[in-house]
């Protein structure tokens, strides 16, 4: 098959062996995939990030000098079915699926795998019992977004929020705008939106965002005073600081960068009191001043993933329009130009989330 | 009055000029003061403390070159009454406070300012209207524990806990020790206790932890897997570190060191979807590694002071015995001591609260 291999820092077109499903577990063709942030922190710090796996003692990692094939955002359609498997949904069938195959106590990341090649590649081997039809006639690359959706709908949920937050997102890279839609869907708000790129405001302002502003010329904070803050509160007040004086909606930040510096930046600048919900996946080593966040009382939540329910959840709403993700996808590109939709998201620009088709 | 006056990097016993209450003001004579950890972070990492406080926009500070007369531990006695008070306690009376000074939108930390010394000296100014009358035959050098006792309080508060988490205490220096008695006051348990030093294990004990054990030998972590797993729970099972399989009684680490690298290492150590919170000072600049916070969704809780409300409660919970804080107190100092103490109080040892006494 066809492939978009990742080895020693490059990403080349390959042909390689068609992956052959083992008991439980099918073939299957992809028909879309989305390129993920972390793809491209794993691209860059791939080292660190392996070595900070094993260090905590977590199940993921690979070689990464044997080649792997990223892609874990996948809409895919059954081929055949491995030996010992239900058949419960017939070849032909669109499916979605957490990108995991649990095999306990083995337990594989299908996209950081060596054995598990992800949607970077023409063919996959998915687990029967993940699998998860694609509703009616959902576009394929819509049913792609999934997987980051229920991300972030799951951040959301990890958030606990009661009603009256104020929440501020940072960063409106493609997890940011799923941020903005989780939230909106909800019905909480009004949202606050903050990015550098005027191509990403505008796509957090379709994504529902109330306030949308570029911090380079100003603060996204003193947005949520004017909203938040009962009349005349002023968050740098020492009595605000220290909670004694009248008491503002609480602020709940979505850090949706996942770039060293970031979760310090939010800790000094965020008004005091407030949580901190790290969504963003920072691979390197990160310096936070300790004494801020102690003075300023903050919490910080890092969520990761999502839970079975939440998956599945996410993408009945994308086919009953519930959450409406189509505004996410900027671009439709080749295998052939995944290489160069890399270097594109490496910077923020205007692109939020590129897919990979193959047809 | 006789004063231990901290200026470059040194702590020497003046005369300084006894201060004069303003108005809404009393001036008390210190009966006793507690050395506290964060006066001995604010001692070595000043510099960086008082820049860290003015990029926060925090409304602590003060001149170091000025020199400072620490102490916020105390109990005192009110000398006199300064203009426009109320003098509802009158002179004689003993008294504890927080130690602030509330005059909007100013506020001043008695203990870290220029214009309040703190209880290492023989005479402070107190606000009237933060005084609370110390109960009946309390000995003042108990209800000088009222403040450090006070930031434990808040500190479990801050931890909502609901009853079946598993607390792991990480240093059983006074603040980790306060921990524990709140902890155990409020019926939360078992109590796992962590400390390098025999002394202060041996006072985890005396405090009522149920599990005290050196780092240097086990983890506490597996304590806590025997305590709050399932049977054959395996914290480091890839299902267990993703939260897939049965589910154990939760973590709670409280984090009372302080010291760089203590955050990261609870985020590495600790079983998955743990809450670390936060109550050791840590003053200097700190490395993390969001990845693994991450993978493991992590909460952090970072935890300051108190309420006035937990403030007076703790004093009246050590006078009527539901708090029996004694065995915090390992040394009794005068003035002339305080820099020998600092010292020993710089490395873990048998050492837990020391009290100044100047008569």
């Amino acid at each position: 098959m066809k492939a978009v291999v990742m080895r020693d820092q490059s990403l080349l077109v390959e042909q390689v062996e068609d992956p052959v499903p083992g008991p439980g577990e099918v073939l299957v063709k992809t028909l879309a995939c989305g390129i993920c942030g972390s793809d491209l922190h794993m691209f860059k710090h791939c080292d660190h990030a392996l070595s900070s796996f094993k260090r905590a003692g977590l199940p993921f990692g690979f070689d990464p000098t044997q080649g792997v094939v990223f892609g874990h955002e996948y809409c895919a359609e059954i081929l055949d079915h491995g030996p010992g498997t239900e058949k419960t949904l017939k070849t032909g069938t669109r499916v979605c699926s957490m990108p995991l195959v649990i095999n306990p106590p083995v337990l594989e990341n299908i996209g950081y795998s060596n054995a598990y090649p992800g949607g970077y590649g023409e063919r996959m081997i998915l687990q029967e019992a993940m699998l998860m039809p694609v509703p009616g006639d959902l576009p394929s690359n819509i049913a792609a977004l999934t997987e980051p959706m229920a991300v972030a709908v799951h951040a959301v949920a990890r958030a606990r929020l009661q009603g009256d937050e104020v929440p501020v997102v940072i960063g409106c890279g493609p997890i940011g705008l799923a941020v903005i839609l989780a939230l909106k869907a909800r019905g909480i708000g009004p949202v606050i939106a903050s990015d550098f790129s005027a191509g990403r405001r505008a796509l957090a302002e379709k994504m529902g965002a109330d306030i949308v502003l570029n911090p380079g010329d100003e603060s996204p904070y003193d947005s949520w005073q004017e909203v938040a803050g009962p009349q005349g509160y002023d968050m740098r007040s020492p009595l605000a600081l220290l909670g004694l004086g009248p008491e503002p909606r609480p602020c709940v930040v979505f850090e949706c960068v996942g770039l060293p510096g970031m979760v310090q930046q939010c800790l000094a600048s965020a008004p005091a009191r407030s949580r901190v919900v790290v969504v963003g996946v920072c691979m390197e080593s990160d310096t936070i001043e300790p004494m801020m966040a102690i003075c300023k009382e903050m919490d910080v939540h890092f969520v990761f993933a999502y839970s079975a329910e939440e998956f599945g959840q996410t993408l009945i709403d994308l086919a009953d329009g519930k959450l409406d993700a189509a505004p996410l996808i900027t671009s439709v590109v080749r295998p052939e130009g995944v290489a160069q939709a890399f270097e594109t998201l490496a910077q923020p620009d205007d692109q939020a989330k590129i897919l990979i088709n193959f047809d």
